[in-house]
């Protein structure tokens, strides 16, 4: 069972989380806690060390970030007792959570859950300070903004235990976000791969490392509410009786850009080049459209985009990179939206995409560029589209009405 | 070289910290510093903790507790990277400082220092989280309020380090307090032993816990200001060109009581039975003075006197085992205060009790009770005369003027 920071975020949510663990166990469950640092404890500490230098180094940075689960977690085995259960706080490096020397942003490698299996035998309920590990040398590391979800999955995965409970502020996972769509409805099942192409939805609700560990794991995760028991969304394997549906949710990123090369060279290993010299700059590319040559001569457009804030700091870097490619010139469009329907049917079902884009097109949505994997079909739209194009999509294929259960 | 909570109770502070120690480094020494927790940040952990429970449990509290040394290690270690340096944080599971698992009043086992040489040998600053440590099991520990002079010292202990410097908000140890002698001096020099028995002097600028360890592995410390570089208090072995006086130190106590058995039987056992019966209660016994019999009989009275807090919560148990050892009656007097010279000069100088006595008596002040050892002379008198007696045994004992050094 893994609470975020607002369910801890104060004394009466951790009390909460304390009963809530306890009535679990009283149904016959071992229980472990993950949790992640009060609500912002995390800032408080990082403006702290902002005060002392401005550019704190990332190994003294872990060192102080990591106390923000620390007390959580020992608050939270507290206020088990004061429930009359037992219970025993466990961090990163008591655990132990091994991880890769990467400060602030670190991987786990193992989990040593002896001492979590211990607590167990004991009758107590493990909670573990989650986000946190430590590396070969014994020092401490942290796994990035989120990386309690990580932890969880992993120590469940460790555990071999029968679900992952992910306790948030909302309810579940949501065919698309209600706020762009009101007839957005919450998902009872979804698969692993669904879930990691839907990150736009899940992030928010769900850190996409952990489904990554999930899926590897085959660890059930069950997305749900602190503030109440209704059941949230399962996240599972394709085989774990989901829902029969084509399309499983539409997401959509405002946060991305577009980068249109004009006129390159169309030779062997051009678009290699290309991404090779921006990749080693840093710069991470999510679309990546390359049209066959046109009639006119040998050359070639090649178009992707990337987030908006990278533009901002690579815009040098990559006409530089295009001018050295042989580009004739470079756009930029700022003002562009992708839009994504994701769904293990698609892989059996035809016409998915052209439906996809009649539906565009019956509402005079021009399409600037398309990009497709197995279960996700991806266009690039004019931004103020957006909205029009997520309640079409929404509404085009089914997903305001509840899907029949697979048998 | 230790900071304490006020040392390092700003990021201000934490930044002067960081320059005293590359200065320290640049005239040639390896440094390590050893932190309290920032100023008013325990209080702030402890009445979270209370807030989840009101009588939190102490292996969780300790969780909590170290937190605060934790932040204020990686913190001056930012400091020290800003100020051009190098430096890198090290906690009690890291460095590693083994304890017993008395949480909350852990006792100090070993200390590895391998990592603090490592450190050292990399032309780092250790930073050494103090006031916490690790038993055998993992867990984390702490060594009760004021432990990071103890944390201090173990670790300078453990390293041969040529000094402890103990950095306070005051510039040393004093030869008596100057809120109640405006004559009263820094003493440049200490024996331990003087300063163990100065306790009630020392408390204010050293957990005398620490001064144990320093006296049984030979460490110097040197008790200076954060504020100033003049030179403070230096507490030495005997050896080591000590001031050669009688006293060293007047000190005093208003926060004892003293109890008064009167007609106990007179009779071997009687004591033991009745010290054995109050120390199984856990009360904690200062003074303790049982005069010959009466001559009218086989009677014998017995005093003894413990912190007023004690008195409160322990006056029927008293009565009780009063009662049973046979006493005729038991009086309190609350309205008491012990006055002490203290002085390794005594071992050798004859008339030093009766001097004082003489000088006492000549203020008209009557003493109640005395109690004697080696190098200390405590005499309880009425509490109205407390500020009196300090003064006139501070300039009987001519401690105003600097003494002669020694040879």
């Amino acid at each position: 069972m893994k609470f975020g920071g607002t369910s801890v975020g104060s004394v009466d949510r951790i009390r909460n989380v304390a009963r809530r663990a306890l009535e679990a166990q009283k149904a016959g469950n071992d229980v472990v806690l993950i949790v992640s640092a009060m609500s912002g404890e995390t800032n408080r500490l990082l403006s702290l060390a902002n005060q002392v230098t401005p550019v704190p180094g990332a190994r003294e940075m872990d060192v102080i970030a990591a106390t923000g689960e620390q007390v959580s977690a020992a608050l939270t085995a507290l206020a088990v007792h004061h429930e009359g259960g037992k219970a025993r706080s466990l961090l990163g490096h008591q655990v132990r959570i091994l991880t890769d020397a990467a400060f602030s942003k670190a991987r786990i490698r193992s989990i040593d859950a002896t001492a979590i299996r211990e607590a167990l035998s004991r009758g107590e309920i493990a909670v573990v300070a989650g986000f946190q590990g430590v590396d070969d040398g014994g020092n401490i590391t942290t796994l990035g903004r989120g990386g309690s979800d990580t932890s969880a999955v992993a120590v469940a995965a460790a555990l071999g235990a029968s679900a992952c409970e992910i306790y948030t502020d909302v309810d579940g996972v949501y065919t698309t976000d209600p706020n762009v769509c009101p007839t957005a409805r919450k998902i009872d099942r979804i698969s692993f791969e669904e879930m990691l192409e839907l990150a736009s939805l899940g992030a928010k609700v769900l850190q996409i490392r952990s489904v990554e560990i999930a899926m590897k794991y085959n660890v059930p995760i069950h997305v749900r509410s602190s503030f109440s028991d209704a059941p949230g969304t399962w996240v599972v394997g394709e085989d774990q009786g989901l829902e029969s549906v084509t399309v499983a949710g539409v997401a959509y990123d405002k946060a991305e850009a577009r980068v249109h090369l004009v006129g390159l060279e169309d030779k062997p290993g051009v678009s290699a080049y290309l991404f090779e010299k921006i990749s080693e700059e840093n710069i991470s590319v999510d679309m990546i459209i390359q049209n066959v040559s046109k009639a006119d001569g040998n050359r070639t457009d090649v178009t992707f985009t990337l987030s908006k804030s990278d533009l901002q700091r690579s815009r040098s870097i990559i006409e530089e990179i295009a001018r050295s490619a042989g580009a004739q010139d470079v756009r930029y469009d700022e003002d562009v939206s992708k839009v994504s329907i994701v769904g293990l049917g698609m892989r059996t079902h035809a016409g998915v995409a052209s439906k996809m884009f009649r539906l565009l097109a019956n509402e005079g949505i021009n399409i600037q560029a398309i990009s497709t994997s197995e279960i996700k079909i991806s266009c690039l739209v004019a931004a103020k589209y957006t909205e029009l194009a997520v309640r079409t999509l929404h509404e085009g294929f089914g997903l305001s009405k509840a899907p029949p259960s697979k048998p």
